[in-house]
């Protein structure tokens, strides 16, 4: 294996402009194009293995229902009701035991598959067909056990996002995995603050000397560093240990896994939602949404196999502890950079080659930007992404 | 007296586009348009029957003074000075005992008629004239005991508006009532969707079951299903009863009712800001001021006869309770309805025959909308309408 | 002497419209044309003269450090970090001992003078020259001790704009001066209202009583009635005395001052962020930074001489107290007025021959958002300030 370091190069490359960190029309232009027509990060579908189990996925002013349905298929909706717009599930809705959901409102009903299947005081009403008010699909797909959806339309598959890592993680039997432990952050800098920050270790002896020890900076290489789904593996310091309070496994390797990957944790941004942390004895995701220009709401899942969970004595606390305190230096720094950025004054500096991979995200999202960016459509990108 | 719901029909209609419930741009065309053109609902004048008193009465940026002159004349004034526009009065104001108002901050003084009877300093000042720099008068009138005020111009006088209620509550006899009972609402939901939710009990056995068996919902007409007064009558389902806590009266029937009248309940929106119930032993009133695209303040006045009042074991809670817990269930169907409508997949749906009146409000209001848009004007709402 | 009132003549001027004080695009063009060609103050330089001595000043977005460099100058630079931009400085930093300053992302590295002195993994990156990235540097300057900086470009110097002061306040020896007492305000108005405040006394017989008995309202002169520099001295009514909870003096006389100064208050606005108010005994700055259309952040600091300070029994209460009650009359009336003048009926009021100088700054300020205007330029004030 070649030292990743050896290989890097930002090519000269700068950053992005402040204005991409800090103006409410780059956000409008993003959830207007960007956020609808990518696939999002919505959770592991083994949390939705029962018919009627349900959760909902907020995204701005978005709202989806994933709804496992009597024939086993998980299906994806928005959550409202089709005649006034009511918000139907709560977000701590969990599973639907009668087969149907109903709104609260007018009492509108619908099966687990959409269908409307009852609307009192409808019968009779002036071209009025049930079978055209079912609730309204998104498109939803299933990788290695993780599930996206797409609030609008795009044309690409989840397989064909995914292509890069088909196959990749096979060994660690990630669609068996539970999640052990969620928390959620709130954190005042834009999204994409966030996805150059996890997308380089440059900062890792400043700012992370516990993690550093783990997994010394230069010790990494790049896989992918091109498109919508970035990164690679980093070597851990010590043979048999993972990334925890003392460097030590909290649970024995998962699947099938050998060789390399017992000493080594893959670290892949999904753009635009989702960083995927894949340990020799747990799975750590990064889900992402955008809040406001300077806000991201961010849920952090640790997954661990079922039978580690019940094993006698099972803590995963110094994964979550390691983490936790590394997510929190990460979005101190990251708010740090948010006010920064927004001085007027503020112009890109130049990229060290160790953020080769912070380089290929920002051309990655520029043009990400330009794809969706019909000149016919308003708001276009390109006038609006200026303050 | 024929059922109401047989005569009802939504005639196919749908509801609002779902900007007209989010976009700060179509909240700013109301604003500066429907909301300074339309009568708004200030407070019952009895509130205000002796010389010096006084109120305030704040809509968005706009703040309006009521005062009762010394000859006994209410009037309504925009509440700044004329100065240097510091506001005039608090809202907690009441009386004037001194007869005259005075600005905290250079001591300008009006009298309650609104001219300016002093200005330190100001003799000998270049082309001043004080004559000219008396409060600003606001448009007011008084319907049924209840006052109304106009922000900005209008052809409409006030009983052009209440023409189609002309003489329907003289027997109530509401100017002689009284407020027994204020309450106020922060409700998170645009002031549109709160009309709407008033004007339809198709919503009421899913939401409302204690309401719907004081009043079972098919039991209603609807007298005025055009212009900006939509309603009609709802029959108890118990005679001699009333909307409370266990449907029993809690005071004797107002003014000289008789017949059906003491066994309805009267349900009208006056657009755009009050609600009147008139019920057999008291009149509830909700008046409403939008706050933002998602916020709406929602005032409740329960007036009862002062003789009522004053008798010995008077307790308004079954009626106050009964309504505030009513007010509730619908404020939260209509914030679930507000985060439903903001979403990009929202189409509006189907209205049911039972929801006429809503179609009639949509009608009125789309109407009000064009009949204030000049083209000429900045900003228009043709434009401003979209997000 | 003549007395000032007798000069004054406000010529049948009117105030500023309201959308000055309420629009957002009003202060957006204020703070990307004015705020960032004028001076505005940062504190006191004695506060700064040690080597390593450092602030910083948040002005909107920008945050600038002041930095007393090994050699002895003070610097300005923009609080951020060259690379990926980063603030640099938290708000408490007092003192940099190390004599460099390093971002905590990075550990990019400035000395005081603001060279980039160290930069990890840098070397051999295409196209990196570390002398292209030291710290942004921002326009400083001196006058009477006090420290001014300004963000943008700019084509006065300091000395051109106090030009007016030139030699006045020599006596008072204000450079030897330190800050005794310091006290932040969060007022909710426009920050042309309480410049507007500060420039007349018309006000004080209102909203004063204390303050008018020290300084009688009528015995006041404008020296200055035109350009950035408003203002003149005001008589104490007691001779010996000051601005004070009891009006007696809380410390010797500054420096060489003599005749008619030891009996005056020296008012003067330094257009667009101080106001500076020289007593006998002691100078009072109010510094002003605008949050938003309707709130302004201010900064007071007490200014007393060290051997005063050092003395037995030397308390500053009574002058400290006696401001403070005066300021939040003030803000209380400048929040009155901000309210006020949102109404859309609200039109500007003549002005008292006693206002001459809130004309004067209106004039001031009007020429010089036309100054900066340049209709090349996005967004041009001629449009930007309508609402």
């Amino acid at each position: 294996m070649t030292r990743g370091a050896s290989r890097r190069d930002s090519r000269g490359a700068r950053g992005l402009e402040g204005r991409y960190f800090t103006s409410e029309r780059v956000l409008e232009a993003e959830r207007t194009t960007l956020f609808r027509s990518c696939w999002l990060y919505a959770g592991p579908a083994r949390s939705l293995r029962r018919p009627g189990d349900i959760t909902t996925l907020d995204h701005g002013a978005e709202s989806a229902l994933l709804i496992r349905g009597e024939d086993g298929v998980l299906r994806g909706f928005h959550n409202h009701c089709r005649h006034r717009g009511a918000r139907l599930c709560d977000e701590d809705a969990r599973s639907l035991e009668s087969g149907r959901l109903r709104c609260p409102y007018h009492a509108w009903t619908y099966d687990l598959a959409g269908a409307l299947i009852g609307a009192p005081n409808m019968t009779g009403v002036r071209g009025f067909d049930a079978a055209e008010w079912g609730l309204v699909p998104l498109d939803l797909g299933v990788w290695d056990g993780l599930v996206f959806l797409r609030f609008g339309d795009g044309a690409e598959s989840l397989e064909e996002l995914f292509a890069p890592l088909a196959g990749r993680f096979t060994a660690w039997r990630i669609p068996e995995l539970e999640v052990a432990r969620e928390t959620t952050y709130d954190v005042r800098a834009n999204w994409k603050l966030v996805f150059q920050n996890y997308s380089e270790c440059y900062h890792c002896p400043a700012l992370h000397p516990a993690l550093n020890r783990l997994t010394p900076y230069r010790d990494s290489e790049n896989d992918l560093e091109k498109g919508p789904i970035l990164g690679g593996p980093m070597r851990l310091a010590r043979a048999g240990g993972t990334m925890s309070a003392d460097g030590r496994r909290v649970a024995p390797p998962l699947g099938d896994i050998s060789g390399d990957d017992l000493d080594r944790v893959h670290y892949f941004t999904i753009f635009p939602s989702l960083f995927l942390s894949v340990h020799p004895d747990y799975v750590l995701l990064h889900g992402l949404t955008p809040l406001a220009p300077d806000r991201t709401l961010i849920r952090c899942q640790w997954l661990f196999h079922p039978d580690a969970i019940a094993a006698p004595g099972f803590d995963p606390a110094p994964a979550v502890d390691f983490w936790d305190l590394t997510n929190r230096q990460d979005w101190e720094i990251c708010q740090r950079t948010q006010r920064g950025v927004a001085s007027a004054a503020f112009s890109p500096g130049p990229y060290a080659d160790l953020e080769s991979v912070v380089a290929a995200f920002d051309r990655n999202y520029l043009a990400a930007m330009r794809r969706v960016d019909d000149p016919t459509a308003d708001p276009p990108h390109s006038r609006e992404a200026d303050r």
